[in-house]
C-alpha cells in the first residue's frame, strides 16, 4: 500500500475563539483530507482561555503550585480538541482526539516549562490508518510517572512541529491571526511587508529577537528534521511565509526582518576581579535562579585586572537579578551593580549578515538619524542588535526598517543598496 | 502505626461556583484535617460548567460523538480539582489533585453512562501517608484503554461514595447548595421539612421517585458497603441529612417523604394477545432502544386472551417509544397504541409501608379531596406511586405531603394518626 502523503495542521486559539472558527478549522482538515492527504491536527486553547483559567488560578492562590497550574490549563486544550472531533464529525469525516497521554507525548517533569522527549507515533498511526483525522491536543505532555505537564505558553507550535518530525510529514501549516511573517511587527511599523520565505536560522534569530509569532522551539524542530513549516492567516486562503532550509534564492537579501524587544533592562557589574572563573560562576548563579539572560558583554580596564560585566535580562526579572548580584558583589569583591530598567532592543535579522559589510554602519547610521543613543551592541551570525531607551524603540524600529529597505513601499532594489 | 479515621467530602458545583466558594471548601477540608482526619476530596465542575459545555459541543455538532462529548465534560472536574488543590496550597497544608486516570478509577467503555469497575487505593494512600489532602475528580472514568469515560449527569456523587466504600471512610460528606434531604421538594412544597436522618433503602426510593438531591447509583455504594452519607450545605454548619442503615428509631415512621416526577409520558399497548414471551419481546425491544421504562401496568381481559400493557417514561422519549410501539403493534398484532405525553408521578416513600395498613387509603383519599384524577397505581415495599394529570402534580403533592403530617406546622401526632 502506498503511503499517502501526511500534513499537520496547527490552529492558534484566535482560530478557534468561537464554534464558527472551530468548524471552519475542521472544513479546512477536511478538504486536505479530500485531497488525499493523512491529517494530524495540533489545536491550542479556544481564544481567551488559557488567560481566564491563569486568572481563576491567581483567584484560589497567589502562588499556585506548578502541578497544578499544568493540571488546570492542559483543560483548555482538552476542550479544543474535543470540540474539534465533533466539529469534523458534523461534516460526515471520522476524527478522534488525543490528549498528550493517550498519545503518548512524554517529557520531562519540568512542570510548566517541560521539554519533549520522546513521541509515540503508535497510536496516531493506527488511528491515521482507520481514515480517521486525528486531533491532538498542543501545549501539554505527560511524564514517566503520568503527571500532566506544559511545555510552556505558546508551546502549541512546539507540539505541532514535534509531531511533524516524527511522523515524517511533507508539511506543517501554522494557522494565524496574522498573515505570516513580517519585515518588522506590522502594529508598529506600518510599511512591514510580508516574508514569503525565511531560512529556518533567521526565523530563529527573528523569534529569539522578539518576534512573537512563532516558538523558537518549534522552529528549532522544523530544522533539526527539515520538516517546511507554513506560518498562514486562518481567515483567508492567502499564502503566508514558508519557513524552510536556505535557498540559493534567499542569499540574496540579506536582512529578513527587524524586531523590538522591549521591557528588558541592562544589569552592569562594575569592577569585577578578572580572573578566570569568575564570569562563569556569575553566570551560574544567575541561571541557578532562573534569570534568563539576554546578551552579554565584557569589557576589562586597569590593565586587565578588572573588568565591567554587562547583560541584559527581562524588567520582570530585576528584583531578583538585583538581589542575586548583590551577594555576589559581596562575596566576589565586585564594586558596584548598575541596573537600568528601561530599555528596549532593536534587532536586525538575516543569513550571512557578516560577509556582507556595511549592515552594522547601516543600523548605527540609521539611529543615529533618528537621533537614539546606543547603550549595547551585540553582533552574531545573522542578527545585529542594540539596546536603546525604552521610549525610543519603536522609533528605532521604524527607522531600521526604512534603512534597510523592508518596507512595501521602498523602490526594489533599495534593500540590496541598503546592504552593499 | 494507628490509622487516622479518613473523610470523603464531596462538594458540587453550586458549592464551587466562585474561587470564593473553593476557597471556602478548602477551608472546610482544612478544618476536617486539623482535626486529626484523612481528607479526599471529590469535586464537581463549578457551577455551569458542564452546561456550557454541553452548549459549546451542540453548536460544533448537532449529534457530537459520545467519546468526545467525555472528552469534553471531563474537563470541568479537572479545572476544579486543580483550582481546589490550589486553594488548600493557599491554606499552608498540602495537597494534590488527581485526575480518574491517575489514580485508577476504571470503568467498562459505554461513554456518557460508564460503570465503575474498579478503584485503586494506592496512589491514594500514598498521597495519604505523605500527610496531602487528596482531590478526585468526579464524575470521569478512564476504561482499560485509557479512554475516557463518563459516570452519567450528577455522577460525581456516585465517585464520592464509591471511593469512601473503598477506603473504609467512616463518613462521606455531600456538600450541595440546601440544607439536606426535604420531606417534599420545599420549592413546590413550602411546609416541608428537613429529615434528620432516612435509610439507604427509603432515600433510594425517593431518588428514584424524582427526588433530585442525590444519584441513586451513589446511595447504592453507601448502602452495599454501608459509609453513612451525611447530606448537608455548603454554606452553613447545620446538620443535614444522614443517610445510614436503618435504625430502631426510623421503624415508627412509616411516610418519609413525597416526590413529585414531572415531564412523563404513559404509553398504553391496548389488545396485546396475552401468550407467553409477548411482554418480554416488547421490552426487549424497548430497552434495545435505550428508552428507560418508569413503572409497568398489565391488566387482561377478554377471558385472558388479551392484555392492555401500560408503561410510563419520560416525555423526552415519547417519540422514539411510539415509532418502537407502533412498529411492535404490527408485528405482534397490537390493537392499538394510546399515549399520555402530560402526566406526571406523585410518590409517597417510606420503610415497611405495606406493614402499615392505611398508607395507600391516605393517599388516595388526599388525591379525592384535591379533585385529582388517578390514571395509574403501582406499588412497591417502600413506595406507593399515583400517575396524575401533569397540570395537576403540585398540587397532588402537597395535599399527600399534608395529608402525611410530614409538614413542620404539623402537631407531633399527625404522622402516625395518617399512616393509623
Amino acid at each position: 500500500m502506498s503511503r499517502m502523503s501526511l500534513i499537520v495542521q496547527k490552529f492558534g486559539g484566535t482560530s478557534l475563539s468561537t464554534p464558527t472558527r472551530i468548524r471552519r478549522g475542521a472544513e479546512r482538515a477536511v478538504r486536505a483530507k479530500a485531497n488525499g492527504r493523512r491529517v494530524v491536527l495540533v489545536v491550542s486553547a479556544m481564544g481567551s482561555a488559557t488567560d481566564q483559567l491563569v486568572d481563576l488560578a491567581r483567584q484560589c492562590c497567589l502562588d499556585p503550585p506548578k502541578r497544578e497550574l499544568d493540571m488546570l490549563l492542559t483543560t483548555g486544550e482538552q476542550v479544543s480538541i474535543a470540540l474539534m472531533a465533533m466539529a469534523i464529525h458534523a461534516t460526515g469525516q471520522e476524527a478522534i482526539s488525543l490528549t498528550a497521554a493517550q498519545l503518548g507525548l512524554y517529557t520531562n517533569s519540568a512542570h510548566t516549562r517541560a521539554r519533549i522527549q520522546s513521541i509515540s507515533r503508535d497510536r496516531i498511526d493506527r488511528e491515521l490508518s482507520h481514515g480517521k483525522v486525528v486531533i491532538v491536543a498542543g501545549f501539554q505532555g505527560v511524564d514517566a510517572g503520568g503527571e500532566i505537564t506544559t511545555l510552556g505558553r505558546g508551546a502549541s507550535d512546539t507540539t505541532a512541529t514535534a509531531l511533524a518530525a516524527v511522523l515524517g510529514a511533507e508539511l506543517c501549516e501554522i494557522y494565524t491571526d496574522v498573515d505570516g511573517v513580517f519585515t518588522a511587527d506590522p502594529r508598529l511599523v506600518p510599511g512591514a511587508r510580508k516574508i514569503d520565505e525565511i531560512s529556518y536560522d533567521a526565523m530563529l534569530e527573528l523569534a529569539g529577537a522578539g518576534a512573537g509569532i512563532m516558538h523558537s522551539r518549534a522552529v528549532e524542530f522544523g530544522k533539526k528534521y527539515d520538516v517546511p513549516i507554513h506560518v498562514r492567516s486562518s481567515l483567508t486562503e492567502e499564502r503566508g511565509t514558508m519557513i524552510m532550509a536556505e535557498t540559493a534564492g534567499m542569499e540574496a537579501i540579506s536582512v529578513r526582518g527587524v524586531t523590538l524587544k522591549e521591557d528588558l533592562a541592562t544589569v552592569s557589574l562594575i569592577g569585577v576581579p578578572n580572573t578566570p572563573g569568575v564570569a562563569a560562576r556569575i553566570f551560574a548563579e544567575i541561571a541557578g535562579h532562573n534569570i534568563l539572560v539576554d546578551d552579554i558583554v565584557q569589557n576589562i580596564y586597569d590593565g586587565g585586572t578588572h573588568a565591567t560585566i554587562g547583560f541584559s535580562t527581562d524588567a520582570s526579572a530585576v528584583a531578583e537579578a538585583r538581589a542575586v548580584c548583590s551577594r555576589l558583589a559581596d562575596q566576589i569583591g565586585i564594586e558596584s551593580v548598575e541596573i537600568d530598567e528601561d530599555v528596549s532592543k532593536v534587532s536586525a535579522v538575516g543569513v550571512g549578515m557578516r560577509t556582507h559589510t556595511g549592515i552594522a554602519a547601516t543600523m548605527f547610521d540609521a539611529l543615529a538619524k533618528a537621533e537614539i543613543n546606543i547603550e549595547n551592541i551585540s553582533t552574531s551570525e545573522i542578527v545585529i542588535s542594540c539596546l536603546v531607551p525604552r521610549k525610543d524603540g519603536t522609533k528605532a524600529l521604524r527607522y531600521v526598517h526604512d534603512a534597510f529597505g523592508l518596507g512595501v513601499d521602498q523602490p526594489s532594489g533599495s534593500n540590496s543598496a541598503a546592504t552593499a
